[in-house]
């Protein structure tokens, strides 16, 4: 790579009509090769024949109300369950829309309402007969007949959304006045289809500066609801429950040759959110919609390179059906994907992507007026986003960063414009050193949970890298990995129960979650194929690091189904009767560099260690962390672990003496566990990096042991050669 | 009554050879009217003629190794199980006696090991056919051959107690030295049912100054198991594991009409303790026990009546199978029970048994050299047992106290002897106020469970009045509701599925307990029955308190089964994509006399308050306290209450307002929670008692709502006519 190479390229930057000065401006400063336009912004006529590739956002399923309301059969649909009403009286009449916010979704009762509508009896777990319910357009009311005294009912209908709901989302945030409601039509229905295709072409047509068609996304929001003051109402950034209508559903039945229930969407009400463990039915939709996407995706794609330009796939909004990590995606032929970088996670969850030609991740924060205004401090969410995604892109990176909003607020901040330059020069710099190369990778481990790849690096989110009190004590263990020097896998139940053997490539394994979440695993847990496989490899020398409630299950005796293995187990009350004497802690390898008190986050209550554990920390007599041995093998048990540079050293550590690797510790380290150091030994590189905001010193160990004495100003990355 | 009866009576003493003079100056001093001996003291022949009654312990399964030696078949047994081992090898051996006291326990090998012993494989929960495994003495060893790899083995098995627990944990804790190791005999058993009848005629015989025989107690103990280290090992106070033999096994075979398997004792090795929900072939055995154990016992206590003395029985020890709350009871025709009381709660267990003459609480300190030593405090002990235990006398006295332990070391502490003094008169005083009366009560409530009333006041329990972290944040509520102006009734779930109309006669239902705990319930909670009757009930005006994980039971799209009712949810996980707007604490009568922070206990993790519940308090995002209207009922949800005088007052007003009674709260009333008003309308009086050791000032209320300022002194007890 040459010296050059750094001064320009692997940016992408916005734009609008009132900052083309300033637009050429950035490309220079920060060496853009490429401009785009936003959701809210135009593209100046000025810089149509710009040194520089032209992104386009394109929206396939919104933007043309024309052709929404004269084809209102194929507007979307999503499933919605209403909540649950209690049956005073033997007639109940419950009204679909309430607490929804009327603008954005319709009752759908133009379709078959007795076929594709359930209304369930929530205390019996029954389905009520079509017989005994009606739905009134003009009252918007179901009214259930001979209800039974004291039983919780449920509606589950179809609607139309009526409102795309990111547009809604855009519209209310920004508080965007006279706004037409854009209407969310369905590309995958068949006039709609036909029609799609030839706007695309037409689009393409009209706009021959455009170099890449970034689409935003495809055919389905994953579920975005508002309620009746506007306010987010439910949220799942993984939810297909808005990627259905009658239409799709009856080609579901016909491959999957059983008949399709509103419940296998519905789910209880908790619509197959990534915590349930999926049911096969779901799976076989999911699989049915991954592959029918992909069909229709491939089609607008082979149309864009048919007219000569490049398609790339925004990693959200309507990306519903498109799964990255699953086999069907690298069909569709994309050329590039790009995604809005959060954290760690979110950069692997792009940067991991294969079958694409380059990978792009959109950096925070937006220049939008939240962070962009007087008294805001926009180089210090910068500096946060780009120091927390450094360390992933270490481990795998993308191949372009960019940004996204209103150019004309960050021109208004110099040092924002400064620091920005310097990261941009910095990414060029390591994606030069390290691209095209496998980093060294000291352990492999495996993240095991229901969901396997499809929810790669994306374990416990529910919307897009944002924090839950629930989950950050689980995340933190997949962010930490993000940015380690592993080989990360993450595999399913399934995979194990298809070949136990892949655990043969693997060092450690976690299991990490909630009990009777997808992420533990629940009820895989009682099978044996699944308990003796992972003992077999844990016997056998194996590692295992259980996080939370790793295992849980309740049955034969046991919550944890692995307590054996951990040496740790729950008190639910059912051992209450059985004396524990084990509670003393004990130095260990594991938090040799810990400096004060562990944070496990929100923790866990009532853990206990059996007599042969070795305990680490308890607090309270409750055990926090602990170690212990299996045949060959050994087992970790933490019992949460949010993400700072001084867990990811805990969980570092973890994965080393679990493996029975301690020995090795001093390779490719160094001292201070705010200072990472990764090695690219093919490229003869390595680079020490200071992942805080303060000069650190520290000892470097390189592969073969030998070290040396390091300062490190703040931020600082230092490139070596091997 | 006369003044004369309060200078006198209702107090039991105990004594020993060496302090005759003492024990005359204690029977003046404290009124008693009755001297026991206890297990490691004797009665002093100078005494024999006092005039006092005279008790004596004893002990119809042991103090007689000749006999159980002379019939080793017939030595008491239990059920036990292995720890789960795993099979690395085809060939696994499981020595049956690890981590269990040699002395105590002897394998037993001389019945039918393949009818009586099961080997589980726990991976799957199958039983290991009897050809697949056999056992040796000489080793000790089970050996399964083809175990599956990677499964776990447990063995379920016989054993003979050679050292009965309560004499081992006497000798153990006394450190009695070359004590012979009392053998436990089974009295159910032929040869040693006749053996024990013509044992216990010869006793009264030989002891003719006996007025009252103290059995301790019939023939089961509780399960009481010690390690390898003569540690306490397993303990349930409610424990049936150990009052099992072949013999009787078979009985109850032929009884219940059906094949009789080890696991119904097991449990998967939780041993059916009462966080259990009881399963039907346990509550089976658990009746067969209660009518065989009455109708033995009523063998022996008509003996005593015969010989002309009274039968009374402690209620602990070898009382399995007695169950005091349940109709055999009140066959057996004991004269009096007697139990240690450790607070309010298990003064209830003894207050309120029915069936017998007259009920005594034995106190605490024991006069043991624990609290009795230089240094040591026993006033002190006595006054926090005395207060905490007069609460609840106050409600449903006892008709004698007692003390219990070595004389002697009491002596030296006149402080103890001068409060005790006072103790004992102020017990008559109050008894002679009270007896015969029911006091006023102000609502009707019911602690509802799997147990109903074969565990009032026992909820929570383990070990007898013992502290546990898992459950003290719900045994507050059980120890508020024993000295609380309420009619308490422990219904279980069985009871509302045989008659619904019970609902009938109650204010408010409270449910207490974590999740899928014999407690809270767990499962019933998916019986249509159960819900609908308790949704009625509350919606037609009653009131519903749930404490910690109340009608936990996840299924048809809710945790809590009545988070309708409630008003609160449980995030599992499964509910982080809905939106939660409702987090804003309100002032409520409930929490009027709260002073500061309430105390939760443990309080429970990650409850969310649905969108119409009013929240009174909630910690970062987590609901500890909420009320909720349901119909024209209302519910009342609490995290946790460990027993305080504070909390009292909170569930006093919780249990108030959820039955729509705030305008009532000022009858016989107490503005300052340290201090409560009892009123006994029939007797025409009432007393104002301060729980605390300081003096209080308070505003007395009248049952008219007429008032009246008052100090009372530490401890004190105010009586006055209506």
């Amino acid at each position: 790579m040459s010296e050059r190479a750094e001064m320009k390229g692997r940016v992408t930057i916005p734009t609008d009509v009132d900052v083309v000065p300033e637009t050429m401006e950035l490309v220079k400063r920060w060496g853009a090769d490429a401009i785009r336009d936003c959701d809210g912004t135009d593209y100046p006529e000025e810089l149509r024949h710009v040194d520089a590739k032209v992104y386009s956002t394109y929206y396939t399923t919104r933007k043309d109300n024309t052709w929404a309301k004269a084809n209102p059969d194929e507007i979307q649909q999503m499933y919605i369950m209403t909540p649950f009403y209690n049956a005073a009286e033997s007639e109940l009449s419950i009204h679909l829309m309430n607490h929804l916010y009327p603008d954005m979704l319709k009752v759908n009762s133009r379709d078959d309402i007795t076929r594709w509508w359930e209304v369930i009896d929530r205390t019996t777990g029954e389905v009520v007969s079509t017989e005994q319910w009606e739905y009134s357009d003009e009252t918007g009311n179901v009214t259930i007949h001979d209800a039974k005294a004291f039983h919780d009912y449920t509606v589950s209908f179809l609607a139309y959304i009526m409102w795309d709901p990111v547009h809604m989302y855009n519209a209310v945030t920004n508080d965007w006045k006279d706004v037409e409601k854009q209407i969310t039509f369905d590309v995958r229905q068949p006039k709609t289809r036909k029609f799609s295709m030839e706007r695309l072409r037409k689009y393409i047509q009209d706009n021959p500066h455009i170099d890449v068609i970034r689409y935003t996304t495809f055919f389905h929001q994953f579920t975005l609801i508002f309620d009746e003051l506007a306010r987010e109402k439910y949220v799942d950034w993984y939810g297909y429950s808005a990627s259905i209508s009658p239409y799709i559903l009856e080609l579901f039945e016909a491959e999957a040759g059983y008949k399709f229930r509103p419940e296998y969407i519905i789910d209880q009400g908790y619509m197959n959110n990534t915590y349930r463990i999926p049911s096969k039915e779901f799976q076989d939709f999911q699989r049915f919609q991954r592959r029918e996407v992909a069909k229709l995706a491939k089609e607008m794609v082979d149309i864009t390179h048919e007219c000569g330009k490049e398609a790339m796939m925004f990693l959200g909004d309507h990306w519903i059906g498109t799964e990255p990590f699953m086999d069907e995606f690298k069909s569709i032929g994309l050329d590039a994907v790009v995604g809005s970088v959060g954290n760690g996670s979110t950069l692997r969850l792009i940067s991991d992507i294969e079958g694409v030609n380059y990978t792009e991740g959109r950096f925070l924060p937006y220049f939008f007026p939240d962070t962009f205004h007087e008294g805001g401090d926009p180089v210090k969410e910068a500096k946060v986003n780009w120091v927390t995604a450094r360390r992933a892109i270490l481990r795998k990176p993308i191949d372009r960063i960019g940004y996204g909003g209103y150019l004309k607020l960050a021109m208004q901040f110099p040092d924002f414009i400064d620091y920005v330059e310097s990261v941009c020069r910095e990414f060029r710099t390591l994606y030069n050193n390290i691209k095209g190369t496998t980093p060294y990778c000291v352990k492999r481990v495996a993240v095991l949970n229901s969901w396997g790849k499809m929810r790669a690096w994306g374990n416990h989110m529910v919307h897009h890298a944002i924090y839950y009190k629930q989950n950050y004590s689980y995340a933190g263990i997949i962010e930490a990995l993000s940015g380690a020097p592993f080989d990360v896998k993450f595999i399913s139940f399934d995979d194990i129960r298809e070949n136990p053997d892949i655990l043969k490539d693997i060092d450690v394994i976690l299991n990490v979650g909630g009990a009777y979440t997808a992420y533990s695993g629940g009820g895989n847990w009682a099978d044996e194929k699944i308990l003796t496989a992972v003992k077999r490899f844990v016997y056998e020398g194996g590692g295992f690091i259980g996080v939370g409630e790793p295992t849980a299950c309740q049955r034969e005796g046991r919550y944890f189904q692995l307590s054996g293995v951990m040496g740790v187990e729950k008190e639910n009350g059912f051992t209450l009767n059985v004396d524990k004497y084990n509670w003393e802690e004990h130095k260990h390898f594991i938090t040799e560099d810990c400096t004060g008190e562990v944070d496990f986050g929100e923790g866990q209550k009532s853990i206990f260690a059996l007599p042969e554990t070795t305990i680490i920390k308890q607090v309270d007599k409750e055990v926090q962390l602990a170690a212990n041995d299996f045949g060959d093998g050994r087992s970790v048990y933490i019992s949460g672990l949010p993400y700072s540079f001084e867990n990811s050293r805990l969980l570092y550590r973890a994965i080393l003496w679990s493996s029975h690797d301690e020995e090795n510790l001093h390779k490719w380290f160094s001292s201070n566990y705010n200072v990472e150091v990764h090695a690219y030994v093919k490229n003869g590189k390595y680079c020490v990096v200071n992942n805080t905001y303060e000069p650190q010193d520290t000892v470097v160990y390189k592969g073969d042991g030998s070290s040396f004495e390091l300062h490190l100003e703040a931020n600082e990355i230092i490139w070596y050669e091997i």
